[in-house]
């Protein structure tokens, strides 16, 4: 697994000495604007460039940042030698040639989820900021949100007990998008978060799903379950099809539950004191006995602070120190790889899948 | 599909002039005693013997209802001339038999679900009070709540519109069975559920569980999809390993969205005003726009009498009058048939199998 | 302060050897059918005689309890020398008249809320229990609530800090009462609990209310706020027209924050661990930082026994044992002078009138 | 009444054909880069000076608005013929004089709530503004407020009936302010709203209030009443001490009830179809029935957008067509009036102190 989150209640101060690392933003769209935000305000960072092809977004960034740099080339921004960082945040399906061609560039590299569209590109990828010793980041963001990390911690002390199941439901009224189904737009979060929350790999992957617009061939409702080794499995829920919204996360374990809903306005995350308790001899099921103890339900207090503004800041101290980040290329691979899988199980009628990476 | 349900708000006075309904109830553990009050207090009926092998069980009821007749053995009650009716509220494992003798002595019969352990012995039950001419009803509870009627009013006068997907969730710290797994003990109710609501059959199941606690060799833990031909899916989760009860279904349609939250105080139905547009061509997946409509939300009135009871008094006035239960023996059959073939899923992977009745 | 409860979870073997006590339930409208089922049902009382002026409901308990006796003149039930005590659950204005000659008659004594309609009445009642040596319980029934005994350990323990206040809201779309107001009928509630649960004694209390219905004379919404020495004060709203039922307390401290939600389906009492601290001299007013302090939120786990039971069980082992109840005449006497008070502060234009007892 | 909202959702196009108004903001602290941002973005104004006595203040608003021009006196910015109107967000203390300076320097004025420390100074500014036909705004923000424009159209049309009563709870762990009580910072909403959406004005005023903080001298919880003709009244209680947020007002008729959860995600305002039905002759009391209608609940819609947008530009609208703001100086006055009041109220130990404006 990877690096432990550094230093996210550390000093903001710069991590250049005087000079802060210069980002320059490609691709300024839905979540482009929440880069810019959170690089120029970071201590340790600044956005000195953005790109897009869309004039009316790039007259909003400059009315907002008069200072930043406009254009719509992003290899002019990928070789600018004032650059020290690139974040795509681009459709997917260009995520790899220009990460590719900003890490043979020299730059460090911030990719938006997914990393790319194969599992092959994302080796690549991989292989190849470790060779030019650049840093690559897949922003999977939920991984640095406080609710996330202290989901980890809860599972890396052994608080909850022998793992029994992950569930998840992350469903609302959701925008169609016109080049991915709903697992690659929002099942990727929860591949991302059991990829970095589990202390065991899935071995296989299966997924049931329902394109309901007609010829739209874009499934906005997908069932996925994660299988593991032994009796634990991960099972998520995702649609852009739910009259309500919900985002409820649960994490099941033979000492303790954990609820995670992040809707809820305070309270987000319930850590129930609730187990199982198995009595009488395995020989004779007739007779076992599955009890269960329920105690207090506890909620701990959680930092406010964006999760963005974390991983912006944990990407500039990874320029920095060297450090690899929490979510490196090796984790967006593993979750191309979970992603592609599906894609092979929904096209066999909903096989199990293998996994091996 | 079945009768509507009659006479629910309608009078409760006797169905049989002067005599009401002589009920047994055999089998006294968790559900019984709620069969004997609600048959004893309704107006068209009453509960003359009531039967277990325990003891204890009968001394509560004796002390509670010092009128009722005592006893342990079933077939003096399905025997005996002054009984009109019995309810079955054994193990599963036993209904068949007891229904079977019941029927065959000329009682009319009221079942627990599931209604048998297979589908041949359902539609064999089912086939024999056709030809006595007796009244066979399984009690799928929650197609007899005002919720679940009122659904099946939204789905019936089209006010969905084109219905798109029906999901589920019915999960809590639940006590183990010893004798079936999740899905007899919980997915029974959305099977029934689903079999009343919608104007079409399944055409397969596919399921994925998790037994957790080892070798128990129980499930505690399931996912079941009905796929239906065309677009549509039916996904329900299964729990007894959950923190928090959650009761939550949602039927999508095109026009409209319902959902049942049966864990809320109050206003348990949710009826959005939300719905999809599709513009553009179909020939043209890239410039398919699907957009959404959000109107208002309205939670209908529901009345807060208890199913059991409106169940109850079908019953009886389907004795009194010849009716058909809306949950008679071919409904029951057909939830024993997607039990069946669910279980065949489980052993062959989550294999999706055919649905044929 | 009176005893605090006693044997809630002991045994509930009966308290007279082998005979149980024989308790006689006059006036049988909303709450006396509940007194009869948990004095039938507990191991330590049985329920003999039960009385009311309208033979339906007399009529109902005869048809779910055919060995109790019925009858329409409590006079003939208060001197039968086969009851031990009568529960008086009739009209408020009555209690008094009854209760004096149960007691006279030899009779321990429970007293629906409030115990009489004066201050006068209640003492009276109070010194004759005392003087014959009888038990006389008010049956202020939240007291007996797990939530409310959580509420007073935590507070007595110091858990809290230093309390700040008291708050509350009982509101519904509550039935109009023919012979009391708002405060009479929900507000005694409160006074019930806050006498239960503070430290000290209220110093004055006023109110607000409002009489929407035209000519009723009856208040249905009213503010009450009791004032103590210092700086703690209790408010509570009580309205019987409310849209949606809401159940909320709040008992706040310097060091910890207790809400209690009645209607929650679970973690009905919630722990917030946030406390205020102040620093500065108190000298330099416009220096003085006030700061808050949040943590952790903890939600104990509660039994879930109806709080009836519990205080049946007491007042058969304070029968038996000849200890106070925690709410005895006493408390309920205390109760009365509060809702007398505060009908002279209504009378008053909301003056804040003095307690004293 | 004043005018009603006009062109909240109309063009948002320049009102001054090419040129926007060109705002000044006085006083950067808490709300004053909410009026920069919404000043600054929308399409009828713009922002051209921030004046604020803080250094680190300003830095922060030069970093990100590079074209505005920066100070510490607010008296430059007033007479800057540059500038077309102030926004006064300092502490309310200082409101009057730089509010009368502007207005004499022919500027428009927008004041933060309250609009001065007393009646007598908010009257004179009214006056002033109408001598000298300019603009007076008081930013009573929530009345822009989708959810509460819906209310006052729910009051006018009449669908709630006769109004019956209007409360509201506004608390939670709030900041303890230097200068005022919590009345004065929170409670300050609830007479806004109240206000704007009553037919009628409030007799009276009465309060209770705690300064749980020893020598604080500040009031951090207050329960509040406005007092009418007839039997309406208004309550609300306000806090900085509460552990959960809660933003709840509920508005009463005899025909409808609407309930506005300001914390929850969706559906926000409920209207309930609940009513009182009175029956018998008022003149027997005894016989007067009381009774409910209890029907469905709806949610509607309601935009999105943030009301300090559409305040903002509702005063860009009324500075280029002379219009009133909804939000005048003299609804200003008479919240100012209903504060002094309450203070005296306090002051009297809770006596009911007349309004008369």
């Amino acid at each position: 697994m990877a690096t432990e989150l550094i230093g996210a209640s550390a000093s903001r101060a710069g991590v250049f000495g005087a000079r802060p690392l210069r980002v320059a933003v490609i691709g300024c769209g839905y979540w482009g604007p929440n880069l810019v935000r959170n690089f120029f305000d970071a201590p340790g960072s600044t956005v000195t460039r953005v790109c897009d092809l869309e004039p009316e977004r790039l007259d909003a960034i400059g009315k907002r940042y008069p200072t930043i740099g406009l254009g719509s080339d992003w290899r002019d921004v990928v070789h600018d030698p004032d650059v020290d960082a690139v974040c795509i945040a681009t459709p997917a399906a260009t995520h790899y040639a220009i990460a590719r061609e900003a890490l043979n560039a020299g730059k460090h590299v911030w990719v938006e989820k997914p990393l790319s569209m194969s599992f092959a590109e994302a080796r690549e990828l991989t292989e190849l900021a470790t060779k030019l010793g650049r840093v690559l980041l897949v922003d999977h963001t939920f991984v640095y949100t406080p609710a996330v990390q202290r989901m980890r911690q809860s599972i890396v002390s052994g608080e909850l007990g022998d793992l029994l199941y992950y569930d998840s439901i992350r469903v609302n009224l959701g925008m169609y998008q016109h080049d991915v189904n709903v697992i690659w737009d929002l099942g990727v979060h929860d591949f991302s978060i059991i990829d970095y929350l589990l202390p065991y790999r899935p071995s296989g992957v299966s997924a049931v799903a329902a394109s309901q617009i007609a010829d739209s061939g874009r499934e906005g409702l997908a069932y996925v379950t994660l299988h593991f080794e032994g009796d634990f499995i991960a099972h998520f829920h995702v649609s852009w099809l739910a009259p309500v919204k919900i985002r409820l996360a649960t994490v099941c374990g033979t000492k303790r539950m954990i609820v995670f809903d992040d809707t809820a306005p305070s309270e987000k995350l319930k850590i129930y004191d609730r187990g199982i308790e198995v009595s009488g001899s395995s020989k004779d099921r007739e007779r076992l006995q599955v009890e269960y103890r329920t105690g207090d339900m506890s909620a701990p207090k959680l930092d406010q602070v964006e999760a963005l503004q974390i991983a912006a800041q944990h990407f500039a101290e990874c320029v920095a120190t060297g450090a690899t980040p929490i979510t490196d290329g090796a984790a967006g691979a593993r979750v191309v790889a979970m992603l592609e899988a599906t894609q092979r199980s929904l096209a066999a009628g909903g096989r199990v899948e293998k996994l091996d990476f």
